[in-house]
């Protein structure tokens, strides 16, 4: 009989959070209106599967459901087929720095006569921490990992040329116009030069290309660069620009928690709805000319 | 010194295909105006890396760019710092049953002090074959775990009530209205019953989330549903559906080449575009009522 503890805190719940934003509209380029007021934006946690106390794999979601969204990925990697097949789930307790339990990490119990999964069906993941995963520690083995000071770069980027990017990543991005199924994302200078434009079906995928051009090229850290993405911005994309040195990133669409909290602690700034004549800044205002 | 290849032949630069499609247009009810017309879309395919013969990981890429990809992929990883790094590139030249090379799998040769990854950083992945990963073998290989006969199933759903679909499933989309940015998946019954609805930052995790309920519930399979997806279909969003036993799998935004693949394979109905009055079918269309 699959057992499910009922007893939720409201943490799990949170789905949205309130973050300061500043808003820029860009009438008159010579003086662009400026509003700051929060902003609701979709929570994006790590959670950790564990089977039997061994770690199988690390999600980026929003929290919820966790125990359905454990039995989801399951019955995807083929390991279990019906909800008898799992005999107990269970939140471990873990704490956050503020002493708060993080209900980041799901352990499953499988029946007996389950097989259970093999070492083939681990996944990597990004952090390890005994029962600690949540943003924070993610974010932390990140800034651990990273080599170029990012928030050091003192590039500013006029919000007036920002907006204008989108579009001039769309007339080199040829799949989209054909399929409107792809995503892209272009390395642009602070001047507004598009470097490299890639498109793919996964925006990861497109952030990779870029990256690996610039690797290529020998030309990282991309100080003094934007990178411009035609999806939402989350926090593997903001980690990929990180690592890669670009203290810009701007996103047509909205971010996730993460990713603003990851630019907040590395001094990326991060730009989400970079729709023209507007845009919403939301970590290191001041590449934008705007003072924190 | 870092060697590529420059010999690329056409196939990988296979970044669109054209396939048959079904356009409905639902203005009269009674009467919805059905166009046959090819529709072009975004080639997706699986791209396995490999470090030194090792399978590191298999990403789902549109093909163009893969050393790129791979470069990118390494570094955001860690595994690598700088061209330098990277002894050789190469294409493992794998052939698909036609005899023509895949160009889907990529052979890296780090340089000498440059650590391979372990056995930690390897993921685990779809398909195993020799050096023959393309999406027929993924297709396969999945197909060989499916455990419903989901082309057996016989629902057909009106196209009229189809279209009225995501504006119900925005109803229960508290978090989209507020963030912008969060995706949802929801479950139908064929009379068009809305019995769950998840929402997340990835929308992998939404499906995890609507399947894994109906696990717990004991629903699966779920003959005669249509799952809703509000972004694009992609190959692992129609192996989750396929998996659970959905026989219609109807998403806001475009499909994948792989998706539509798998979709014909299998016996699913997949339809993209479904914004009213508008839809298109990509695959098992007597669902929606045309014949094939």
């Amino acid at each position: 009989m699959l057992h499910i503890p009922t007893a939720y805190s409201d943490r799990m719940g949170r789905v949205t959070q309130r973050t300061p934003a500043v808003r820029i509209e860009v009438g008159d380029p010579a003086e662009p209106r400026v509003t700051r007021r929060p902003d609701t934006i979709a929570v994006e946690e790590p959670m950790e599967i564990r089977v039997a106390g061994h770690a199988l794999t690390v999600t980026m979601r929003t929290p919820g459901d966790d125990f359905d969204l454990t039995l989801g990925f399951l019955h995807a990697e083929g390991l279990i087929h019906r909800a008898t097949d799992v005999r107990q789930l269970m939140h471990c307790l873990d704490e956050d720095e503020s002493g708060s339990p993080t209900y980041n990490v799901v352990d499953v119990l499988l029946a007996d006569g389950v097989a259970p999964p093999t070492a083939r069906d681990a996944r990597a993941f990004l952090t390890t921490s005994a029962c600690g995963v949540c943003g924070k520690t993610s974010i932390d083995a990140l800034r651990a990992s990273g080599r170029y000071a990012v928030h050091a770069d003192d590039t500013v980027v006029d919000p007036a040329l920002l907006v204008t990017l989108p579009d001039r990543l769309r007339e080199h991005q040829k799949v989209f116009d054909r399929t409107g199924g792809i995503h892209a994302a272009g390395l642009f200078t602070a001047a507004g030069q598009l470097l490299v434009a890639r498109e793919d079906v996964g925006r990861h995928n497109a952030v990779d290309k870029v990256v690996g051009w610039a690797v290529r090229e020998d030309r990282l850290p991309l100080t003094g660069h934007v990178l411009v993405v035609t999806s939402r911005a989350s926090f593997e994309l903001t980690q990929k620009a990180y690592l890669a040195g670009i203290p810009v990133l701007a996103a047509v669409s909205a971010p996730s928690s993460l990713a603003i909290e990851l630019a907040h602690d590395v001094g990326m700034t991060l730009v989400g709805f970079l729709r023209a004549p507007r845009l919403t800044v939301y970590s290191g205002s001041r590449r934008a000319g705007i003072p924190t």
